[in-house]
């Protein structure tokens, strides 16, 4: 199948994950707000069309406009932003067959006026389904992230997102694991309430980087529920640290490629 | 479509979220053990075909046999068990397409020798998308219910599998808080990690009952990953009452939707 570039999109960056509830969508969230804050140029695209989150996450949900054929995304903390949220908002569920959801994903690729990005993060939907297979097929994708927690059952997930981003030769920037461990607001004890270091351990068997351990701060989903990202805090230099070294990984990527034909508008 | 009866089970229960990653499985699994425990015939379907966790939680991994077209389903803890992960082990993901998804959960409804069953436990996919739909849609459901954590991300999402359930005229036994909060092993002070008490309102919300508030303890996590369901030890007593709530609303929805045709083999 031909993966077309996205006319002014340098890099795109796809986030997974084997299973849902691991923080795909806060990692996605986070490192695109800490992309932006580090100066380039972000988007974020939420693939998740079944449950959404990113409108919430993000503070911001109104129906975006649209100039002719192309819809304009909404802006928030520096991002370019466009979701499934903004155009079902409530809680009525979308109950969508295959093949009409892989429309749905390329016009948010293809049919958004995403202007000029350094980097468009796409938060996949968790899971190795069609859905990321068809999306993973079909665009440009310059590197892929997988997102687990340390607990065996989201590691055994995680191994096999790994495979399908192997098997669609989709390059791995690297794994990163969340909810590493817990710092007790009382007493400043670390608890490792989902295990500890098996992201980094999986990694390493299957030999792609490691990225981040971001630890389980109750500060996290606070800013995640109150749609402001822990990233544009104090406590969120761990999720900027996870935007430089993503950075650093797609330059590598990048020269390990060999030199691309850029289309410019 | 006709819903047909399977014969021998007396009742089917989904277990369902609208989100990943909120413990669905963890439920299952120590809902199919804890009724087991209780006296009840038990069955426990993986009906999560990409991410099926259910053979790690519950330690038991072999192929299945076959006699003649019926396939028999292992046991564990008292338990028969059928998933993907005993055709599919290891970590090559499976990638189908919706159809061949369809008729893969059809064959582990009506394909396995469940035998007299009073309670057969079906762990949904996440989400509320078309495989849940087919699954809703042609199976016997006796009562469903709903895994959120006490997040407002999470809950948002809840919101959504209570709607798709209320569309499809499947009665809701009730909403499981699960995650509600996390004792500290240090000092035994509480956290509230991922916020509390956004399960019990969200039920009385959308007029539905609220089953279960069921801790953050890493001894479940541990339990799952090591294969021994936490239910059997003294600290899964929230998981005991979570099993008598589910007869007891079992037996209430069966009331009020009036005497049924029970067909026996």
């Amino acid at each position: 199948m031909p993966k077309m570039p996205i006319p002014g999109v340098k890099n795109l960056i796809a986030v997974g994950s084997g299973k849902g509830g691991v923080g795909k969508t806060t990692v996605s969230v986070n490192l695109a707000v800490g992309l932006a804050s580090l100066g380039y140029k972000a988007g974020l695209m939420d693939a998740d069309v079944y449950g959404p989150n990113v409108p919430l996450m993000m503070g911001i949900n109104r129906t975006p406009m649209a100039y002719g054929e192309r819809i304009q995304p909404l802006e928030q903390f520096g991002v370019r932003i466009m979701s499934m949220g903004f155009l079902n908002p409530g809680d009525k569920p979308l109950v969508w067959r295959g093949p009409m959801l892989h429309s749905v994903i390329q016009q948010f690729l293809r049919g958004v006026e995403w202007g000029d990005l350094d980097y468009l993060v796409i938060d996949l939907p968790p899971g190795t389904g069609d859905v990321q297979l068809s999306l993973i097929q079909t665009a440009p994708i310059t590197g892929a992230i997988v997102v687990t927690t340390p607990s065996d059952v989201s590691l055994e997930d995680a191994r096999k997102a790994v495979f399908m981003f192997h098997q669609v030769k989709v390059p791995i920037l690297g794994i990163v694991e969340n909810m590493s461990y817990l710092i007790c607001p009382h007493c400043h004890e670390r608890t490792d309430v989902f295990s500890y270091g098996g992201g980094r351990r999986t990694a390493q068997e299957m030999q792609v980087h490691f990225l981040a351990e971001l630890p389980l701060d109750p500060q996290v989903r606070i800013g995640g529920d109150t749609g402001k990202p822990i990233v544009l805090r104090d406590e969120g230099a761990p999720y900027i640290e996870l935007a430089k070294n993503v950075v650093a990984r797609t330059e590598e990527v990048a020269k390990e490629e060999g030199p691309k034909i850029e289309i410019e508008e």
